[in-house]
């Protein structure tokens, strides 16, 4: 097992990492501090699967557990599911210092997340994120909200987490579909921060989807290092932190045109990273050889690389300029200059859609 | 006109208070750095009286102004307004260096707060209080949020603006009924925290209900440092900010049982500071001479200072323990010992009712 921390002063944490790590969580909310009553928030699926053996190991370590399901997809992080958990907390009268704990993905992470962050303006929360992308990305950082109909996490805080416990063993439970939607994410961190973790997935993806644990405690240690160095240079995304959001502009506003029922977010970002990559090369930022490694990379590792035909692109270009990281009508975007590097540059979503060579449908 | 400074390092901010100093709003956000759009949240009643004179002075200074009207009044401080103005942010494309600015008092405050600390997980907002109770508290130290059915304020974040402005001209349309339910929070300043301004209070409370500009802008002043320096010195409410909370705990629960319709908030307070005063004479925490004074003083003021006779007192009880200062069943009730001097006192909700010498009905 391997611990890293998180450095933000008053509001750093520790993150845990290893396999079978579920059992031991009594332990180490009892270790950062925390007592009393905990609400785990999770979804149906999680709950049938991890429930019992999370409820069991807090209840041993003598806390009160209060299970509070929401529904499971990302069409449910919504206002009325956070409601749904404000009034589990009220009805089973959480005080300020009581916790709440995310089991689940990053929906649940992210619902659960802003929930603590607004309940009584503030308790604390625990990250125990059960997909590969929570684990690498949603759950490490402190960014919580919910989407609005006009865009994906439009509302929403950010509010650090007093731990995370991340337990590789439970991705052997996850369905192959979004296990290879996280790696999206993993391969996002070698792509803007380090080409020797982008070259030990060109030769090892595969091992890694069929579960190699060592190489799944070895990557997203390695992938929860690269995000914790950035939150710690920039918390709140005032500059340097959306380099995170490499293929997510047009990642998000896929998702959004097809109302997160098509694409997980992952696959998502497949799309939107080649995308960021072909435009990088189009614009001169990247040379044809590092496009080529990642388009490859990406088609490899069973991700999608291309926009589907019937999507609108005035829809997509709207669904851009909605983006939170947008100002006076441009886009931040980020750019890759070849494996391991990144910048930024501002462009319309006009630019980016010639830049990727796609006609303006009327 | 004086300018106080709230000290929190990186979220320091500036109070400016004076008389006509709206018509200035437009140089004082510009000092601040902010720039771009200008969502003025404010509702039909302050909308009528000062909206033009804002949107004026902001255009004037070269910003983009969009009002947003939310109905007025503690019930409609709820999710659902907060939507609405999410919605408006949304339509009007507001972008992560937009402002919103609070135009009106407690309610509008802690919505467009509320409203700012989340969309697109924080944008910078202005608190322009046009109430007096929202001069002298609400509009500082950063509390914002909505209530929930079960009770007040459960719903929020701590957040802090970028600038206040207090205009008291604006308190000459203040109907008298709330310019008295602000009286009840300057006075608590004199009980929690200055002898001096208690009795100032003492010789002119009836010139300062007649709008005095000079006294008005004295005591707000006196109060607003109170507060800023309450604030500076524990911005989350982990310990001391909480004797803020002097008569707030019976007021919050007096509110909340009477669905936010029967008292305005600083007439609860009253009615809770003359309990909490019994309660701390009760307990041997406070002589009766500064009892005599403070219900004087409150009773004087046009406040009410009695239970009404068909509140159920079981209502009150279960009001009390769901606020957030409670914790393990007690509530952490802040106790005067003689004007300008607090401490605390654990109390359960039935310790507090015997207190007061009233019978529990079953």
């Amino acid at each position: 097992m391997q611990t890293l921390k998180v450095n933000l002063g008053e509001r750093s944490y520790p993150i845990h990492i290893g396999a079978d790590t579920l059992v031991r969580i009594g332990d180490f909310l009892a270790q950062a501090g925390l007592r009393g009553k905990v609400a785990v928030v999770t979804n149906p699926t999680v709950a049938q699967l991890y429930l019992d053996t999370v409820g069991n190991a807090l209840e041993q370590a003598g806390y009160e557990v209060t299970p509070l399901l929401i529904p499971d997809g990302e069409a449910f992080k919504t206002v009325e599911s956070l409601q749904s958990i404000y009034d589990g907390l009220i009805a089973g009268r959480f005080e300020r210092n009581s916790s709440v704990l995310a089991l689940g993905g990053g929906v649940v992470g992210d619902l659960a997340g802003f929930a603590a962050a607004t309940y009584l303006r503030g308790v604390p929360y625990v990250q125990v994120p059960t997909t590969l992308l929570a684990q690498v990305d949603s759950s490490v950082g402190g960014k919580t909200g919910v989407n609005h109909a006009d865009g994906k996490n439009l509302i929403g805080a950010f509010y650090q987490p007093k731990l995370v416990v991340i337990d590789v063993s439970v991705l052997r439970t996850l369905p192959r579909r979004e296990l290879i939607a996280g790696v999206a994410e993993v391969i996002k961190y070698g792509i803007i921060a380090d080409p020797s973790l982008f070259s030990l997935l060109e030769q090892s993806i595969g091992s890694l989807i069929q579960l190699n644990e060592d190489l799944l405690m070895e990557t997203v240690a390695i992938s929860c290092a690269i995000k914790a160095r950035i939150v710690e240079l920039d918390e709140r995304e005032d500059s340097y932190r959306a380099v995170l959001n490499f293929g997510h502009t047009i990642g998000h506003a896929l998702e959004a045109v097809t109302d997160y029922t098509r694409f997980l977010h992952g696959e998502a970002v497949g799309v939107g990273m080649v995308k960021a990559a072909v435009l990088s090369a189009h614009l001169g930022f990247c040379d044809s050889e590092s496009l080529h490694r990642m388009v490859h990379l990406i088609e490899k590792a069973g991700l999608p690389s291309e926009i589907p035909g019937n999507i609108s692109m005035n829809e997509l270009m709207r669904g851009m300029q909605v983006d939170k990281k947008s100002a006076g009508g441009k886009i931040k975007f980020v750019m890759c200059e070849g494996i391991g590097k990144t910048c930024f540059h501002w462009l319309t979503p006009s630019e980016i859609l010639t830049g990727l060579g796609v006609e303006r449908s009327s």
